[in-house]
């Protein structure tokens, strides 16, 4: 393995212990306990008395085949149990937070196909107050419902389906919510326990593994799919079998590829003097990373790549500098939009003040998205809008994810970018809107350029942030990462 | 490109065309229009009068969440249309073989999230005899089904649900069948036009030369994991973006671990004196290859495991020879038990006759599987089991996923194995009905030896059989092709 200036989060590396027989990816045995922290603080957010009861997916098959796809348990139920597996239930008392899980029975000729646990391991692994076999699970919910007060109730998420609220057979007299516990799971989920953070450190810092290999490989010359191919090999083999997921379809554009945001079909050659734009991010125990960096494919940013990486990298590292416990994430997207226009104004793209630009919306022309979002069990993490808050509509703003306070614990992505999307400009410059401020012959310049975007995966934490990011970033940096690959 | 005499396959390559551009991944245009082929093929066997309406699937979110999954469409509609994207409908006018296709309206402001054709470019692509916008869809149903005579219904998948057919809004006097299009499709798919064939010889092809990449790297000490990721990049990299998605999930089983039929835990080492079964198989155009070797970790077999490794080869080869047109994949199920069955005679794991040994069951024992199963659309594909077929319900051939009498254009695989699987063998070593046939001795010796399957895919043809797959098979040229590898 490798060890450069780079490779110093390898020192994060104690959350990864060998077994005893030197060979099982594991996490530190501290971290697979890490229902007991959601759990906790699901339990003193969940202010109602009854039962909260939820469903774990099924096995998932292609229609009209038996062809599985590959197993991943739906992020509420994760986030309470911490179980990968299907057909699972879990029902939480409230009252005295007892936690019972209910796992199907395996017959045990399935083990000539599988591996197959007994229950007893499976308690073992899980460490719920009580397990049972799902078919107990109508007994058992049947005994909890008569124990019930008056003024409990039991507890569901909104999608559960009406068949599987019929196979609790609860009695007619229990009151049954389906709003409360997703919104309660919601919140819940914003702010990240510590042990949460450790596995999001860990996804974050298998992702820059993978980063970093397509760095090193990177030639003109590549097809956008073979450099997709060895980011998905080199984040899973990074990360082990809990890493075998991605967060997302990664995104892998080159050249003017890169200025469609969500562009997957990954078929065009990266060309001399072309940036690549890779945007991914692996689960890591089914949490999240999502990065993006803009690469030059022969290992230099032109002059003119350079003018619009300096700007991006300029407003990524504004943000990140101010991020702390308090801050308004909606004044972080403003503030990025105004350093964006800065940017723009002094490189000679924009004309008119910074103010005019904002207040008609022409940096949204070149930068049409949001800040960055909440990272987690989902990509696009859950609670970004509580009660109250609603979205701006108006240009880029609008596709704002999350315009919470900022809090320790909470994870986020800064991701702004800059992009000349002839579907966007090509309007503009012919609207007496947007025109007065552009400068055309500047903009046709840089027509086939494509986009650039700079992400990292930031934690607020209780004085300031730390990015669980670690992928050159600064154009000289990556320069001589590239320069230093290729001379190995 | 490395050429040996393992890249014969090599010559095959006229079906990938580079465009003028030098850089896209295409078919031979001609196999684009494979749904010529099938929409013949299934007009030609739906003896029926009417409308058969198909609903392509929809775009697929993980459950509460915005996350997209990598779309991959069903694959009766895709047999029809060999359309890949989603919220198409089809409608197919049985009386005039008019084939309608239906996609959506996309907003012109979602090219600036993603890659939008327009209806005549996709039109181009897809060359239904008619394209309409999805909007356009109950207008163009009703017409359809006014000018229908009496004896005409209306054909849907037995999966189309309620609100799918009520989107149709269909006059309450037409009679809507929900067996048969599926029935007729199902036969339909179970003998290959030439299209599809040169489809399913170019996805094995791919499939080969990422099991002969991961042939070359293969090395003791390697993880389950990490030669699953190489092959994963490998297939893809061949593959191209049609060959992004697995036909099912990689089995990457080193040593005792690959007696587990459908192990996907691929979480160990391979250490030195292991053999590594690979059971993996990319789609391409969503067409799947699945292919199966035993590779031996440190490049040699050793005395023990050639003594399983010939028996299973001579197996495997003896059903390729017998092959062709009009054989029954009974009698060829029958005769790998049989040729199985001798082998373990000689090799002395066994006691009694042949025939004793069939007639117990005891073979099944050490391969309780099936011989092979139908590839197409599906890695199970369908039709297996025709109307007045049933399964044989004795052990082994109860696994069968097909009785079919050959014929040209089938494809299947040809994957007999021999395994050491304690969960079987110790239960038989105490049971009266077996222990007579058991030379207990003997398979002790390899109670932690694993197992070994072989897997082509075979095309059934005119005059016989043509194997799709090209990895090295016999063990001396497995050894060489490492040897060789190891070299460079």
């Amino acid at each position: 393995m490798r060890v450069g200036i780079f490779d110093r989060t390898i020192a994060d590396l104690t959350a990864r212990l060998s077994t005893p027989q030197g060979f099982l990816y594991v996490m530190n045995p501290a971290t697979l306990d890490f229902t007991v922290e959601t759990r906790a603080r699901f339990f003193s957010l969940m202010n109602h008395k009854g039962l909260a009861i939820l469903k774990g997916l099924p096995e998932n098959c292609r229609i009209d085949s038996d062809r599985e796809e590959l197993f991943r348990q739906d992020s509420n139920f994760f986030y309470l149990t911490g179980v990968n597996e299907p057909d699972c239930w879990a029902v939480l008392d409230l009252t005295n937070k007892c936690y019972h899980l209910f796992m199907p029975r395996i017959p045990e000729d399935y083990k000539v196909w599988m591996t197959v646990l007994s229950l007893e391991e499976k308690n073992a692994r899980y460490h719920p107050d009580v397990i049972h076999y799902t078919e107990e699970l109508k007994t058992v919910v049947g005994e909890l419902a008569r124990g019930m007060t008056a003024d409990s109730k039991v507890f569901v998420l909104n999608y559960m389906t009406h068949e599987q609220e019929a196979e609790l057979a609860l009695p007619a007299t229990v009151a049954v919510d389906h709003a409360i516990l997703r919104e309660v799971l919601h919140e819940s989920r914003v702010c990240k326990t510590p042990a949460e953070i450790t596995i999001m450190r860990e996804a974050s810092r298998i992702a820059s593994e993978g980063f970093k290999e397509v760095l090193r490989q990177l030639r003109p010359g590549m097809k956008e799919y073979e450099l997709e191919a060895l980011w998905l090999a080199e984040s899973y083999k990074h990360g082990g079998p809990h890493a075998k997921l991605q967060a997302y379809n990664p995104i892998c554009a080159a050249g003017k590829m890169s200025a469609t945001l969500h562009y997957v079909d990954n078929n065009k050659v990266l060309n001399e003097g072309e940036l690549f734009l890779l945007d991914a991010g692996n689960e890591f125990r089914n949490y999240a990373a999502d990065i993006t960096r803009s690469f030059p494919a022969s290992g230099h940013f032109t002059p003119q790549q350079r003018v619009i990486y300096d700007i991006v990298l300029r407003v990524h590292k504004t943000i990140i500098e101010h991020m702390r416990p308090g801050v308004d994430w909606t004044d972080m997207h403003r503030l990025s939009m105004r350093v964006t226009a800065e940017g723009l104004l002094a490189a000679g793209f924009l004309k008119g003040t910074v103010d005019e630009l904002l207040a008609n919306h022409v940096v949204a022309l070149f930068y049409m998205h949001g800040l960055g979002h909440q990272l987690g069990l989902d990509v696009h993490d859950v609670g970004g809008y509580p009660k109250g808050v609603e979205r701006i509509q108006e240009p880029g703003i609008r596709s704002l994810r999350t315009r919470r306070i900022l809090a320790p614990g909470m994870v986020l992505t800064v991701e702004p970018g800059i992009y000349f999307k002839d579907a966007l400009l090509e309007p503009a410059l012919h609207d007496e809107k947007y025109k007065r401020f552009l400068n055309e012959e500047k903009i046709r310049e840089y027509w086939n350029f494509g986009g650039i975007r700079i992400e990292d995966d930031v934690l607020v934490t209780e004085t300031g942030h730390e990015s669980l990011t670690h992928v050159p970033k600064e154009a000289a940096e990556v320069e001589a990462f590239m320069l230093g690959a290729r001379r190995h």
